[in-house]
């Protein structure tokens, strides 16, 4: 899959959106990210949307499921690069994504996910 | 913009805002705020409503969203100076605010996001 690309650093599964994601990418991606939370026992997730220009509604349900699968899998999950005008369409579409966890960037989900093993 | 004032304390953006802010204002407002929290990489926001006399749907729903929005780019978001009456309102009107944390005062609401910061 070249719509996004997934690596493993620290136990930790980086998973970079690509722009040009389609529907159907996404969907795979859920499956492809379920299979590998648990096949490499990763304690986190982190979603780096800063690609994104713009989502609608199904992108952002399929981005708080995949936070969700993930959560469920015992996987701490942070949605990191979430642009301003991104923020706003979600709340105006009315999806708050109350379950999800967002960080500024990537270093600072590190920074949680390492305070949070150490803790 | 002159009404809403937007200063940066301490990593937190303080947002006042004016009695006789208007509809287009405070949609102008999210645009502002969303583009500051990103790029300043606020780890708060206080919005001070205290010089707000009387609230309408519409004024309770933007306010609402702007704390969503900040708090989807990982600001922790209070909303400080809400007069009785206006809680009142905001009850009244079915708006009960669920996401929205409030505090008495600005020096409230700064201290929970210092120990927040700290903790």
């Amino acid at each position: 899959m070249d719509a996004a690309s997934i690596h493993l650093v620290e136990d930790v599964l980086l998973v970079a959106i690509q722009e040009d994601i389609t529907d159907t990418d996404i969907l795979d991606l859920q499956d492809v990210l379920s299979e590998r939370v648990s096949a490499e026992g990763a304690r986190g997730v982190v979603i780096d949307i800063s690609t994104l220009e713009i989502v609608d509604t199904f992108v952002g349900r399929v981005i708080a499921q995949l936070a969700n699968i993930a959560n469920l899998l015992d996987a701490e999950t942070f949605v990191v690069g979430m642009r301003p005008a991104v923020a706003m369409t979600l709340v105006e579409l009315g999806m708050h994504l109350p379950e999800t966890r967002t960080a500024l960037s990537l270093t600072h989900a590190m920074q949680r996910l390492r305070a949070a093993a150490g803790g």
